[in-house]
């Protein structure tokens, strides 16, 4: 309480000062509210998942092409992914938004479950929001730059698929991140915060043995098992894990195990993730695995394969662009919320779990980093490694709501989520004004980010060849 | 060839001294001859799966019904079981016949393998020609009883589902075989025998483990995986093959072995089958599956169901049973092909793996028991619990031949198997010929059967509940 | 460097205002330095192991009987324990002192390796100082009660077999800390500190297994495993490491493997410990391990006993008593080093691995309080639980040196570890001076201490019966 | 019963018409009577265990060189080892005589368990017969050779360390048998026997794995584990065993599983035999037991030593040997025991475990060959792959007695074990009488040896260098 009417000081010591070309892009997203929040209100009932956002990809990037922008679709061969620009020369300022959904997860927007297509795909992650807010963002930078008050490139990144796939990581192998001098994202979340905390790598594989079958009952010593280098393979994962670090996450699942127990299988898979904080400790893990893999294929006489699904690093953050965003968050201000809204939060929540602690659209102050993420991890990460990156969380739902479940689907599709979007548009185009602006300030960030990524080289972790577009 | 040349002088010597009613049951097999190749064809081109036999059940049970016998369908409430029955009063000899197909192995009746319909099954173990046969020698022996010159009763049974769910098991849980005075069955084989050799007992079990999901990677100390439950269990069972009888065979696959590597695992299953060359022997390992499968459980925080899907005993084999078979074999005398059958057993043998031994009419010595079977499993086994049981193996396909493939298929489809099958029906009404007339005949069956049962006590090795028939 | 004179400086100005009483207790350990000195060589020479340290203890009581303290011998049925009183009524201070040494490090007070006796133990833990610098502490403030300046009970706990067997857990048992106000020790370090940090909390179980023999050839279907019991275990526990807090530690070694491969193992048996920042999170895991032992005995059909060697509580720190602390350390001044001694750390580090950090006689600040210790536990923890304790760490050795090692032993043997050894016993003895006369401040470290310690009851963790006292 | 008939009519034919020279060798066991039990008595009482047979050793060199035949000690470069010969040219019949004990069997000679000495050793396996038989039965030859009533060449060979090591392959490897046309052995029993069944094929290997040590508690991330890695081998070993033959043992202790828990163990080994019914069956085993350990280093990231510490072959037998040995068994006659011996027999066994089943000194029909043998392995079967061995066993205690107790050592010592000791000398003497004057016999011996052996090439399994004999 003390923190919070301490930030509403500040809050109140800076609106007075509001410079000419931030007040011009928060003007300007009030002028495109009604059309923002319909693009956020039709991706979320589209609600299309990983690589399939055709109609969520065509709305946002007509939008942009009406407002103006150079749209470049069909990017690093996804066909939902696409690259919208305006202006010139540098600075390049990068913003993302993403726009896939959640599978099974349909919901209407209201306070009680019950989905708007049964079995159908959901926003419980809020990514319609993401892809309207960003964009919105990146509309006010450019009639700014159309009108000779900033000088550079702003560029909107559609990026498909994040909830699974990696879709960032195709189009950060493709080299579209590379020219950036800066870019920014955010998240819907319960908290309006400048992020500091990074997320885990990982990395996604499935280890398949490939042995010989027999009768089990007549002949099983002329097979060689699958299935028993399966299990060797894990046993062997299980061992490891005394001689992992704290911060390392295993995990796994047999995808074949077998078909009939009377034949010994000549064929098992287990699907496979392991994390760290950071991707040079994935490395750590991943090159044990590979010999535990071929340790158990050794001991069963079978083959192993390998494959490499996907891989993410971990989130570089970086100080100096959080305290920028921070700043102009505290001058965006807090979302305030109707008494209906409360009531909203409050019912849905109890609806959900039977307890709720309330919608919280105060700014927080910035955390200091943990070492250890909790278990998330994101594409973005690969873009940080490349590029500057800045983060924001803006609150669309209630306090320490579920993420990936129905209350985040039902208040993204309502005014919770429209006042958390362009909460964001506006605190992130307002932080754009600055990075156009201060060359010093694009600067500091660079070299923080320098220092941050060290000695890393940033190398896709993918599968040789196409992106995995499902087919039609 | 010299043993088949010795055999045929042998028959030569025996045919002078056919009895009349044996040459009664000959010749009527001879009158029925299209009928019962008619019927083999049909549930040949039908060729459907354990407990879907509706058109095959239909087929045989209405034949018998319009020669005469009491036909009670829908036998221990699976439909495609039923009961074919002439005649009253003791002796009551019964004959057992199978009508089920094999998924996946449709197939012309020519010597290139081409599925009949694509997908489809196909009767790969011979039980079209089963059917038809049991029934043909049944029909034999109604018409002796008709006519006054054998007494007592003759009961058809029609037993579904052989390859899967143990039809025959529920069968004599109803009690159906209860009041025999002694049972016949016969099989497709590549060779022409009095069978003495054992069948492989089993049970079948799902172990399924439950636990508690968690977020793999954020809080895996609030999952109890039923995953890792699984692998202990598989583990336990590994570590157990020290301590079991070198007969006692134990396989498992994974049905259910988690879904995504970032949820810890809730559920997780293994299926499993215990067999040995007794029951009693399966029992013992059967014990320690269910203290492995708990200490599992135990191990990993979760809980354990252990589900028996089916089991079954291994076949009570009969030596004097067998030699009255033997006899009557050497009575009809081996079956002798044309230049085309030899010709197409050899193209068809060339075809699936390159080498041909020909094919075999000859009626070959008893064997001596073997104290440990081949890996292979019956339902007839728990008949031969209940009654004795006289099996006769009949040849229906070349020497060699891979059971359960294409070639069975095909060979059961033309006059190879035809031959087979009329074969099969002359031995056993032979046989019965000798069962109706000869009382001590009978009696000394019925004691050896007891004293190689000993004491075990047979119980049928089912879930409770109604048999397993599929939904249409 | 930089950060030495700082202190020195901040020294400097606090110099001038040591209270009279502190004072005492500063020139009581001048006058006696020459007979601590000699105590410290003394038990360092003679360098017994845990439970049999019966010349230090009695060269340590005998000293403290001399200085007029009452001495109680044989505490908690353990021989070389023994608690020295001096004084009456409330506050009763207590402080700690350890003699133990630890097998196979013996090694002469010099800068290459070489044992004083071979084989022989060695004080690689420094406790031979920890004895000498606790009496002297504790004689400097018998001192000042008997000559009236302070009014309590002054108490020296000789407490034997801290590297193995957690003799104070023995005593603690007995209940000989139960009316301490405070307590008070110290830990020969590379660094000067007032210590923050916790140590980890540990239980060590030696898990056996009991089955039955066969012939492992003959009839291995006989035999019970007891060896595959403790493998399942041990596979059980790798299995639970998914499933730990990042904080937990699980370690064992096979104590009883089997003896010969032609015989099933009817023996076998697993020594574990299990560690984590809390006891609290130990029990966790205890339950769980509990669980899977059970679990692999009733998998390999054994019996399992399950005998508790000993446990340790972490350490309550305590931040109002270790700020006191550090300001008397700051008072007494940072130890200095002369050019032979600064020489010899240098050579003896270089000796042993190569590489010197000098030695390093600075007082540190109060570090944050890790959440998660690094490897260590102390029986001090147990003590910790009881009554709020106070810990110092004192340089006796190089900076980095390697604990446990013969470097250790030998800066212990010389003018590094006798200065060390002072410090602390002036550091110790003007903090208790503090703790005698403010009776505030010993209220606000208990109010601490009761925060920190919640609602975790303290229970010794121990095998019921005597102390485990080794036989002559 | 026809088989037993036959025989009995044969012993009666043949008792008449005893040959002289077999005339003459049965007298000459007779004039030696004396000696020959004392020779027993005595390595009964020295009772010295594998390679440390010093006393024993000599006591029946000297004796043989007493008795004209020309000995060479230090055989293999072993000082127990020893040949005696004497004639010279072809044929060369040979003879083994063990005389190693078993460790911790000391036992008098009588009925209630009483060591001779405590703790020592004992001839629980009747070794003091064996070596005393068998060079009675070579001096009676000797004496016929020496009278020139027989040409060729008689040799004993003293075979130290059959309960351990291998003895006879390290003889075997020196080449000694190489130029032998016959050779002989028997061994104590309860049954009279010439014997037709084979024993175990085995290897012994020591696995050892080298990791590197860690603190378990403070990095373990930084240790290698070789107990990981011995335990991730015994998994493989007992996934393995589904696919291995019926046949088949795999057995296995932990001959080192690290030394205090707070230690990444960097040391750890596995002791383990593999036996087969063949020696081409145990390789399959142990190419893939060699593939599980290095699979297991590989997963544990560490280096695996396999370390052959011997094998043996199977015995060859030789079913032409066993009839010529047969018939000279019943030309002795079976053996009688008097009262006192039959109470002898029945006392002790009832003592040792409640059940006595009188003893058995008839002479058993020839035994069908049994595939796969107990659990038993010699190392005449090396010598019987690289000569034709015929092997006697005869009565030295109660019938069902169980071998390796202080039972077999009890009888070894008294007039039981006498009895039997003298009818081995006479039965294997009187064969050998056969064996030197009929060629043709020798043909067939061979010529049946030849075909069984087939193309096994025999290559001594063990390690290079000297034989691993124990410094006194």
């Amino acid at each position: 309480m003390l923190l919070l009417s301490g930030y509403l000081g500040l809050t109140a010591q800076k609106k007075p000062v509001i410079a000419p070309n931030k007040q011009a892009v928060l003007s300007s997203i009030q002028t495109h509210e009604k059309e923002l929040v319909n693009l956020s209100d039709q991706v979320w009932s589209f609600a299309e998942i990983a690589m399939k956002e055709h109609k969520s990809a065509k709305v946002l990037s007509d939008y942009a092409e009406q407002q103006g922008f150079r749209v470049q679709r069909n990017v690093a061969e996804i066909p939902t992914a696409f690259i919208a620009e305006y202006g010139s020369g540098k600075p390049i300022i990068g913003i993302l938004g993403e726009f896939d959904a959640l599978p099974g997860l349909s919901q209407k927007a209201q306070t009680s479950k019950d989905p708007l297509n049964a079995g159908a795909a959901g926003h419980g992650c809020g990514h319609n929001m993401f892809g309207a807010a960003s964009l919105g963002a990146a509309v006010a930078i450019k009639e700014l730059i159309a009108s000779g008050k900033l000088k550079g490139t702003i560029r909107f990144y559609g990026t498909p698929a994040e909830e699974d796939l990696g879709g960032k990581v195709y189009m950060a192998r493709a080299g579209v991140f590379n020219d950036l001098d800066i870019c920014l994202d955010w998240h819907p979340s319960y908290e309006n915060l400048a992020n500091m905390q990074s997320s885990q790598a990982v990395v996604d594989y499935t280890v398949s043995f490939k042995g010989k079958s027999a009768h089990a009952a007549a002949d099983p010593w002329n097979g060689k098992s699958a299935l028993d280098a399966a299990e060797l393979f894990s046993i062997g994962m299980n061992f490891l894990r005394e001689h992992i670090k704290p911060s390392v996450r295993i995990h796994y699942v047999y995808k074949d195990g077998g078909n009939i127990p009377n034949v010994i299988p000549d064929k098992a898979s287990v699907w496979i993730w392991i994390r760290d904080s950071k991707r040079s400790g994935v490395s750590v893990v991943e090159e044990r695995m590979k010999q535990i893999a071929k340790g158990a294929a050794m001991m069963a006489g079978v083959e192993v394969d390998m494959h490499l699904n996907n891989g993410l690093y971990e989130l570089l953050v970086n100080e100096t662009g959080a305290k920028t965003l921070h700043a102009n968050m505290e001058l965006v201000g807090p979302i305030t919320y109707t008494k209906e809204e409360l009531a909203f939060a409050d019912t849905i929540m109890k609806a959900y779990g039977g307890e709720s602690y309330g919608i919280d659209g105060s700014i927080k102050p910035i955390e200091v980093t943990r070492p250890d993420p909790d278990g998330g991890s994101t594409d973005v990460g690969d873009v940080s490694f490349i590029v500057p990156e800045i983060t924001l969380n803006a609150v669309t739902a209630p306090y320490k709501s579920p993420w990936h479940s129905w209350v985040v689907v039902a208040c993204g599709g309502m005014s919770i989520g429209h006042k958390g979007m362009l909460f964001a548009a506006k605190s992130l185009s307002t932080t754009m004004v600055d990075l156009f602006e201060n060359e010093k300030l694009r600067q500091d960030i660079r070299k923080e980010f320098e220092q941050r990524k060290g000695k890393e080289v940033w190398k896709a972790m993918l599968p040789e060849g196409k992106p995995p577009v499902p087919k039609e």
